[in-house]
Parts: C-alpha cells; structure tokens; sequence
C-alpha cells in the first residue's frame, strides 16, 4: 500500500466574498475548501471528479462535520490536506486537515454513499472504486 | 390589460452569510435577491418557476445589471419590486427596485432567453409564455 | 421550566441557487439553513442575534456537523426545527432537524463560543446570556 | 504609458458548487470570478486588495454589468482577462472577458468609488490611487 498517495496537499487563498462581517471566513465555507480539496485529492489520484455523476453513479455527501480551531482572514494563503480513509462499507470517507502559517486552523470529514442510476444506496463499492483501490494499492 | 398585476413586492432580510468583512451585503448577492423577486413574480402571477426548465425550455440569464444606491446591511428587511417588461422579441425582461426604509437602495435588470429542449436559442416565444401572456392582458 | 420555548419552526422554501448539477440542495447550503434557524430561534426567544457581535462578545461557530437522509430540490418548502441545548460550559449549541413532506431530511448541530472584545475565549456565560437563561427557565 | 500591464489573465477551474440545476454555472457567480480577476489584477500591479479597507478607503460596488455568451460547466477550466479602465472621475472601473477553449463565454463591468474613513463618497482620487497611477504611467 503506497500511503503517501493517500494524501493531498493543495493551496487555496480566501477570498474576499467568503468572509463574513465578523471579518472570518463564514463557517459554512469551509465546506467549499473540502469540495476543493476533494476535487484535488481526485485528480492527483487518478479517479474521477466524485461530486458529479461518474459511471452512472452519484457520490452524495450524507455527512459531514467541520472542527473550527483558528478563524481564516482575507487574503489568507491556507493549505488542505485531503486523506482518504479507507472503509469496508461502500462509503467514501475522507478527513481534512487546514493549516495557515504551520498552524491547525479547522479539520473535517465528509462521508459519501454511491447512488445508482435510479437512485438506489449501492451497497456494494462500484466497480469502478474496486478498480480504483485496487490500483492504488488498497484493499 | 392590467397593469398593476407586472409588478410583484417581495419582502426579504439580509442574512448573516450574505454580508461580506464590510459589513454589508456583498453586491453579488442581490442577483440572489433579484431570483427571489423573479420567483415571486412568477408565482403571483400564475407563471411556472422561469429558472428551471419549464415545458422542455430553459430560460438562462444573457445579461444582468446592478446598480447600487445605498448598502444593506445584516438584519435590514427590504422590499424588492419585480417589474415584468414586455419585449417584441423573445426574451424575458425583469427589472428590479430594492428599497428599504423607503429608500432605494439598489435597481437592476435581468434578460433571459428561451432555450430549446437541445440547447438551440429559441426566436419565438414558446406557447406557454404566449398563453401566459395572453391570459394577463400583454400583447 | 418552560420546555416548548426551546424550540423554534421555521419554514424555508429551497432557492434554485442552492441546487448544485445534482438538482438537489448543495450539502453546504444546509449550514446556510441553520442559520436562518438559529436566527430566527433568537428573534423569537428574545434573544439578540447570535451570528454578530453582541455586547462586546462574539460567538462564532467552532463546530458544525449535518447528516443528511434524503435530498431536497429546488422549490421544496421544508421546516427547520431549531432546538437549544442547555449546556454549563460556556457555549451555545443548536440542534437541527429538518423535514419536508414530515419526513426528515437532514439532522445537525452546531456549537459557538464567546469571544470578548480582545477575541479571547470567555470561559464563562457573558452576563446578558445568563439574564436571558434565567428569564427563560433555563438553570 | 505600458498598456500591457493594465490586462491581467487569471486562469480558473470551476466547482461543482457554482453550478445550478441547469448544469451551468449559476449566473450570479460570474461576479465571484469577476472579483478573482480584479484581485489578481490588483496584486500583479501593485495595489493594494481594492476590495477592503486600504488606507482608510472602502471600494464599494456601485455597478456591475454580465453578458453571458456561452455556458460554463463544472470542471471547465477558463480564464478571465481583466482590464482596467482609466477615467477622470474618481472611480475603478474593471471589464472583464472571460474565455474558455478561446471562445467568449462572458464579458462584463464593475464599477467602483471610494468611500473616506466615515463613509463619505470622495471625490477625487486617493492619494494612494494617484500614487500607482503615476507609478503606472497612467495620468
């Protein structure tokens, strides 16, 4: 298993219409910089965007949490960790690490399930994850 | 034809989320507060929702504008007037006053178009809009 | 105690704004939600807006987190029940559920802080918190 | 006077959250990308975020303008040229062109004035503005 391709760096800078009056990045934003992290952590890794349609299939989010520790300024450069956490059950979980000047700003976890064409819970990975993981060592 | 039916009054508060470090509504939003008054319009005036795909046509926006006036600030209720412009060509045509404490904080204007069911610009009015039209006195 | 005062309904209609490729609800904007009911619990339970600063304090979101069972599109009129938690530490969590057509979509907490002037963590209730807790029936 | 460096391209990718039920991005974030384009320009020519507080000035929106030409889609990676547009009056006027695949998808316009340290509009340039104009060789 190649655990460093588990993990994705990537450098985002807030923007002025992310900022709240309380001169913050909103809280609600974050959820924005870990769909940008996602997205990231897909391309890098070689599987496709997961928040669209794929294969038939689309990922939803059915859960996620945000752990604020140190507020995001305009004009703030900030790097994401995305990692993916490996599961048994036919999710995809990942968990964030956001970090400005060395120093842990928020983490989070977002959790996805596969729908099917109708819109059915897919209970098993789709085929094309198990070849995914497969690939890149994950079993 | 009744001219007073054209112009919808719609009541909206300023959220938290929708100001920006300050301090007021960032100016992006009012294109989110010119979609409410469309909508409104539309449902006060027995029109099906216009920015969604009505009867195999969408209706994207091709232009708007926004001017502002004054700032609105998080909490400040408003009003915002909906005024319907009837066109020769096939085009929807919003425009938009935004008042609060009786004055005018902001004006704008929005142009849709009809698209087809496979995306091709429509130049005529589609039936349901010549119904619609009919039914309230425009010509 | 008067128990049925800590809890707020508020019924929201879903923007198309807030619908992603998906045609369903942007799992971000639920956070967006909660806060229109979290605001709305506060006017009504007269207390001040939380979402700003309030004598001196301000109580930003340190924690966030949404479970969602089914999707809400676009036009979808929902309920958001916002529900306080009376806690003896220092903070002010919410929870959330959401339900449309009753049944429940989406379920959430979030918990805030005050922060005084200086933007240091109050480690205890600011006084106009505990007048408001007393005035309440809240311990 | 070096006309070059009064255009700046930012090159953009765009998120799933910026895309609506019609799979496109929704209209109202056009100004998103028009404030990316403005920021970019403001630090690529040395001026200060023209969208906070600099120097005691706020830059207030007072217009924008979007034409839409084409669609943009979720992954699409586009680039918008900024261009600023020298006046008389004290004021920052922006266009913007945004391009994908070498086709206009979008143009547009923002206006912005001044406001001092108390809110009043001012009526001459800011002695920073004429300091970067000069440094521009913009009179």
């Amino acid at each position: 298993m190649e655990q460093d391709k588990l993990v994705t760096n990537t450098e985002i800078k807030v923007r002025f219409n992310e900022c709240d009056p309380l001169q913050i990045v909103w809280h609600g934003n974050y959820l924005k910089y870990f769909e940008d992290g996602r997205e990231d952590f897909c391309i890098k890794n070689g599987i496709s965007y997961l928040d669209a349609k794929v294969q038939g299939y689309s990922t939803p989010i059915v859960k996620s949490v945000c752990e604020h520790k140190l507020p995001l300024k305009y004009g703030d450069i900030f790097k994401i960790e995305t990692i993916y956490i490996p599961t048994a059950a036919a999710k995809l979980v990942f968990r964030y690490k956001v970090f400005c000047d060395e120093k842990l700003v928020c983490t989070g976890e977002t959790v996805q399930v596969f729908l099917d064409k109708i819109g059915n819970l897919s209970l098993n990975y789709p085929q094309f994850i198990l070849d995914w993981k497969m690939k890149m060592g994950l079993e």
